[in-house]
């Protein structure tokens, strides 16, 4: 079984055993054009502030060397390789002709033919009308994600298209997540994934937003729904059912049997969300088992069975991370970065030697409280205008302590939002943690401490690559379900990290503290001020 | 005319011509013991945390080796000096016998017969006693003191050394300011200056704490003001009268000739505290000419015709800076101490880089508004346990931004104490700079731009040596007051940053958030709380 990740920078390809998900063999692609944040590539054609695009040539690179990379770090023949799945950010989308031919293709000189990547903020004002429109008409979607949609996702960014490239937005035929294009190159078929529909394309109860409320947007806007939903797998109604996670897509073609090395013909399973494939990786895919994955930021996604409405939380999709579940999704718009922010520009001792220093330090002996919103806050309070706020500081405070305060802050963030769930009705019956940041074992102590609760980790570190395996053995037929193939497949180690008692008291305090914080600058009236001068002055 | 200046690190002579204050040499001498703050010299003595003890030894190497060197670099003929005048750190207080030797050349063993410098902080508890009986009793003097005092003065210290070390306090028959200890020495004649009387003995409307209130602190304190208050120059009305500002306290004595090179018999001035002297070094004297001592903290010295309780001040007193009207001080606990602890921890560009990508930026272009408070608050909360706030740093915050906004913050905790006198109903005529930070003229500028004032800056980088000999001058006979000594011999330039409209526009809203914070975080609940924590962990 092959699962291959599409990351920022890089894409990864993983061979995978069906039997016990044994990882045999991976390798990596790093993107040649990595993120396009400032000129077009081959072109003197300059992007505006926000932007960051990709190139989908770096994304068929990917299937042409790391796949076959993978399978001879492996040393497993071809043949015996029964499926392939794939995983992608999102919301990354690309606009194409009716036969998936990116648009960038045509014409690389234009801006908008390119890929948006999931980090392309440009596309604010036009996220503002579409929650101001839907708050006024009380569309029913809105709940479902929050209160607000991100810029970050498909109707935002089209719109963007609509209103600043028309004739671009005119040629596109389809706009489609990078995760149902990359499997429309595999298996020659259209599909278009539950996951991504739902969180990124605000896809809820059956259908997108009206036509009605698109015209209401932008009369040009009103055909956008024709550009998303044709040629789907499953029963197609109306032209709006979605493809099931761990469906088969379609088979391998010809051609990408040539990319890739492996036998024409192979299952290709549905596409998915990196974030939303660990859980199976994780084999954390039933009720309650919330998977934060914690990197540069962290994601938290949890399969419920029951449907509320969780305050600033990023989306609730039905089928979303499993089929017959709710799939929660909340997140923490930084958490490594803010780490890292801190390291290359206050503390030049770097992150192994302050975290040593840190480590020593008891519960509160630093006497800092801080807000881990430096970059904005997306649950629960879905502000990406906040910022960071660090209290208590005095002449003898030294650089290991603001770092520990750092990461303390955003384990009180994690708390926020476990709670959040709860009191809403949701229950959090587990903690599991996948990423990058597992690596740092103190960081995960504070975590448990401040969460009160025993920590599982994940078994991989390339979990979504695992994942998308995972949902590829069960495209191929070799378990009934994500939920067989994620028990036998996917790694989890259950209570890797235990609260201590006389920690988890000591943190309490501090939690208190960060509540109080939160609630005097949550509702943003100084940091949306202090932006406002910033944004002023900076013109 | 020379003017002896006692530092916390060294001591400084400067000879002053009297016609028109041209400083014609001066000389340092760094202390041998520096600040004693572990060990006892020669001993194997420890200290206790917040101790901060100075040698008697290092203040008379000063007279012996900066008085002459000071004349040597000016080449000037030692008969050609009238008189000598000297200020010090204040409080700083020692125990002597009856002949004002310092009981720590008897017992050099034991700590409470050392000098308590200013910073000496161990005796907050006593202060606290103080101020909480002084408050319920109603003492008519504690409004003077804005509402509490200080652990750094008198009364705190001696209290200090009732409880620990009764023996020593049994053996002292003295307790007086370094100030006047070393006028003692120049003139054989033992007097107590109105301005370390006031300020940090507590001295008002004519007497001291009564028998009363002392002994309801501890029976032992109640013969406390004998120590103080006799042998004084002047009417000696119930041994209560002191020495005036600029008043002769006596003439040479033959040892001090030896010591200093100088004639015998010349004058000597009264003793003075070097932030209150300054004022007339700047030609400030008059109603409402505020002084501000800009250094690792900064003192605001000002006189002024009214009397009134504004909330937040160090003191008033009568005559405390010039005879005939009151003396108001203000003060905050660090503000170059901020720069410097940022730029150790934080900012490895140092000052002037920092300073240089600072100065570039447009008033609010890094979103950032910080509390000052990183030592406390001097005025106007008069709280030493709070503590810094930084708020709106975003990852794309730099070093540079902070470092601004830190600047920014004690611009802004000045506006605050300006406010605040002027609300109060003595009003601030002129701000005028003294003090190390003068040097950087982009914090002036700041200042200047928050402030929506003008800055007069001194004319000397030598502030309190040269106004020790204006009063020197005075005490010589050489001119009938410190007004007409100031003007002649007192060195001030007007208006020379002036605040440009756009900049102070734009400050003002980002002071309205520091108002803000400043209401919000001054209660102390959160700050409070967050120190108990710390030292509750420390522990």
């Amino acid at each position: 079984m092959v699962g291959v990740d599409f990351g920022t920078l890089s894409g990864r390809a993983v061979v995978v055993r069906v039997a016990d998900g044994a990882e045999l063999g991976s390798a990596v692609h790093e993107y040649a054009e990595r993120v396009i944040e400032h000129t077009l590539p081959g072109t003197d054609v300059r992007l505006g502030p926000d932007w960051a695009l990709q190139s989908p040539r770096d994304w068929l690179d990917v299937l042409r060397l790391a796949v076959p990379g993978a399978l001879a770090a492996a040393g497993v023949a071809p043949e015996d390789v029964i499926g392939v799945g794939a995983d992608f950010t999102a919301c990354t989308v690309l606009p194409t002709t009716a036969d998936g031919t990116p648009l960038c293709f045509e014409t690389p000189e234009q801006p908008h033919a390119w890929p948006k990547l999931w980090k392309h903020h440009a596309a604010q004002p036009h996220a503002d009308r579409i929650n101001e429109l839907a708050a006024r008409r009380g569309e029913s979607w809105l709940p479902r994600y929050g209160g607000k949609i991100s810029s970050e996702w498909e109707f935002a960014k089209a719109l963007q298209v609509v209103e600043e490239a028309p004739e671009v937005y005119a040629r596109a035929e389809r706009w489609i997540e990078a995760a149902d294009w990359i499997v429309w190159q595999l298996s020659g078929v259209e599909s278009r994934n539950i996951c991504t529909a739902g969180y990124k394309g605000v896809f809820q109860d059956g259908s997108y937003p009206s036509e009605d409320f698109l015209t209401a947007l932008n009369p040009d806007f009103s055909g956008f729904i024709g550009k998303l939903a044709t040629g789907v797998v499953g029963d197609d109604v109306n032209g709006t059912t979605l493809a099931p996670l761990g469906g088969l897509a379609g088979r391998l073609t010809g051609q990408a049997a040539a990319w890739t090395g492996l036998p024409e013909g192979v299952a290709v399973a549905v596409g998915n969300v990196d974030a939303h494939v660990t859980a199976a990786a994780a084999d954390a895919v039933r009720p309650g088992q919330m998977v934060a994955i914690m990197g540069t930021s962290t994601c938290h996604i949890m399969p419920s069975d029951r449907l509320a409405e969780v305050p600033g939380m990023c989306g609730v999709v039905r089928d979303g991370i499993v089929p017959g579940l709710w799939g929660y999704e909340a997140g923490q718009s930084a958490v490594g970065d803010i780490f890292a922010w801190y390291v290359d520009n206050f503390g030049a001792d770097g992150h192994e030697r302050l975290t040593e220093l840190a480590e020593r330090q008891a519960v509160g002996a630093h006497g800092l409280v801080a807000l881990d919103w430096f970059g904005g806050n997306r649950s629960v309070l879905v502000d990406h205008d906040l910022s960071g706020v660090i209290v208590g500081q005095t002449l003898a405070t030294r650089p290991e302590d603001v770092y520990r305060a750092l990461i303390e802050s955003t384990a009180y963030g994690t708390r926020m939002i476990v709670e959040t769930f709860e009191r809403s009705g949701v229950p959090v019956e587990e903690f599991v943690v996948a990423g990058g940041l597992l690596k740092n074992r103190f960081l995960m102590q504070v975590y448990a401490d401040v969460l009160r609760r025993p920590l599982s980790v994940i078994g991989s570190d390339q979990g979504p690559a695992l994942g998308s395996a995972v949902h590829a053995a069960v495209a191929a037929g070799a378990y009934p379900g994500i939920g067989e193939a994620a028990a036998a497949m996917g790694k989890r180690t259950r209570a890797a990290y235990v609260p201590d008692q006389a920690r988890a008291d000591a943190y309490d305090r501090l939690y208190a503290q960060y509540r109080e914080l939160h609630d005097h600058f949550g509702d943003g009236r100084m940091l949306h001020t202090l932006r406002a001068i910033r944004n002023e002055a900076a013109k």
